[in-house]
């Protein structure tokens, strides 16, 4: 099986930061793939970055991750990889951009502070850590290279934690924040398909309270199960539960952002 | 030759979506490159999906084309595969997004309605076809499996027709319509190279009837063939009839937009 | 080591002219890797497009670069080979739009004119040299073929300039001017490392006059070198002096654009 790295960041897709990046992986390891998974994680947005991070790993969880919102680079934070209990492999900053997407594959097995001296790379330029530090060792990876031969270890409780945590479950509501949404306005919450399954199954709809108000939506598998423009709830690809409109935008109909709390429980 | 997958969607490029499908076809054929045309169709736009993909067989006809824009994705409509008369194979919902390609490639010579029991992919989520169905249809048509393997083969005549037809020649009169227009703002019309070829190509200008008025361009091989900001009429790379401006934008000129009648005739 | 093009043009991505260049490519060069670095230019800016193609042979200096802007395609203006003294190639039209990268690369030592005839590819379309002479020339190079026989030599003085220059020092006085400004704001001089070394390396701040101002600005590595909302000049990965805001906008903040004239020297 051919090696696959799949790849986000901040960066957009004006700047050549992201085909550099390419560049330095085709440059070291041959034979990978690498995907783009998104580049448009608002600049800065730590919190986004880790959204879009545990996405890629649900779908794709037998790649290299490359993670790259770093706010801090070159200031000292850490350069790290991850290898998760599932197997999965991370790369990216000590952040907490990663450790959603690690928790989605079952948590940290081991932590590794990458050592630029212990990568094949030239000597890395302080604002971009991501050509000269990242971007190689998760080539060096997709190459065979061992996690352990990349770095020292870290223990993992002492890695900056994830910039949010997953719903709270409690009498049988789900207490959530809204996480984001996606090109066709679905909104994403923090709720696993698990969380789903345990108090929602059941249910053939769910009553979302936010905003002061409250709102009744069918639970049901895809966007078309419901008429033209009216509202539905969904575990999507992404492995969130998600508030969409058939044919329409959740976000311009119900005006939920990211960070906005709702409690959520089963309709009967 | 290695096999070649060219990608249209209207998933855009801030979700994880065509990054995943991406995977998703490395995983299942080795030497395949997959190249994006277009992800910017406007979000459920069938007709400008159909116009990309028509753009797409135009000029890379020995490809498989992959063409998701699919509103109705897991409500029942089929995905298709289709062998056009060309040899071209295009893959997508049975929703009129592939026939204007098909069209273009001489029509189509089978369809298959893809069957996921008989392609070698997880049990596919209602909501993303294109990574569970389509894009692993593409990735086995790459690897050498025969199209009629896939899915069980549909009567051409049912499909869903094509969103738009190319124009009506009567009299020396083209009867078209506005298809949409490109970043430089030169705008496509429904006209192929060879209606210009038979009706147009003795003119050295066309006269083109819209909005009440009538507008006379030189018919030329290239922009910089009229003086800056001039307008031109030319068969463009997309195989359509192009009314464009030299250093400058038609549609802010002209204000044509998708849908928009003409008529079309040549200037003597 | 597999051959490598990077990819900068103003096409967008919203069309289909870049992935039919890496269709293209593809199918004349199998083991090639084709990198974008951007497609984000302005449309027919050519200024712009050489800053860009000047970052890119700077951080990739062992590539292929296929560079393209180009408002007078198939106007008779020259398709361009560039072989440069550093060893890297270029393509891209004669508009000046690959000087400045060769200039980075030590300036031409071979300039050869692209002769459609004598490159395998289909009679080029006039308004799409891109797809019928560049991207096949540079996909040519990928594959092992000589620059001297794709088509005849070009004094290199005879091609049209770069559409800037380099800063000018005087005195310990950099007259420089802004080449455009990234995804997070920071702006970007026509000032190198080089020039930094020789006339500014021993500052610890510099001061930059502009607008009728002056603003001093300490001198670092990295962003965060300085507080938060900070401005700081550094050289960043393009290889150009930059003026940043640490998770800030410099643009924002100053309101320097592209072609603004500043005058650098160190401060004391």
């Amino acid at each position: 099986m051919l090696p696959l790295i799949c790849f986000v960041s901040d960066f957009g897709i004006g700047d050549t930061w992201v085909g550099v990046c390419h560049a330095v992986i085709h440059r070291a390891c041959q034979q990978v793939r690498v995907v783009d998974l998104s580049h448009a994680v608002p600049a800065f947005d730590v919190r986004q970055g880790a959204v879009v991070a545990t996405e890629g790993v649900h779908q794709i969880p037998d790649a290299i991750h490359l993670v790259v919102v770093d706010p801090g680079v070159g200031g000292g934070r850490r350069d790290l990889c991850l290898v998760c209990e599932s197997g999965t492999r991370l790369v990216g900053p000590d952040n907490g951009v990663l450790i959603a997407a690690a928790r989605r594959c079952g948590g940290v097995r081991a932590a590794y502070a990458l050592d630029p001296g212990k990568i094949d790379v030239r000597r890395p330029l302080a604002t971009f850590h991501a050509r000269d530090v990242l971007a190689p060792a998760a080539a060096a990876l997709a190459c065979g290279v061992a996690p352990d031969s990349l770095g020292d270890p870290v223990v993992p409780s002492m890695l900056v934690a994830a910039p949010f945590e997953e719903c709270v479950a409690e009498d049988g509501v789900l207490y959530a924040e809204a996480l984001g949404s996606d090109r066709f306005g679905s909104v994403r919450f923090n709720v696993t398909a698990e969380h789903v399954e345990e108090l929602l199954s059941s249910a053939r709809s769910i009553l979302l309270s936010f905003h002061g108000g409250e709102l009744r939506v069918p639970l049901r598998m895809t966007f078309s199960d419901v008429p033209p423009h009216e509202p539905v709830a969904l575990v999507d690809s992404s492995g969130w539960l998600t508030l969409a409109v058939n044919l329409g935008s959740a976000v311009d109909a119900f005006g939920i952002h990211p960070c906005d709390r709702v409690t959520i429980r089963a309709a009967h």
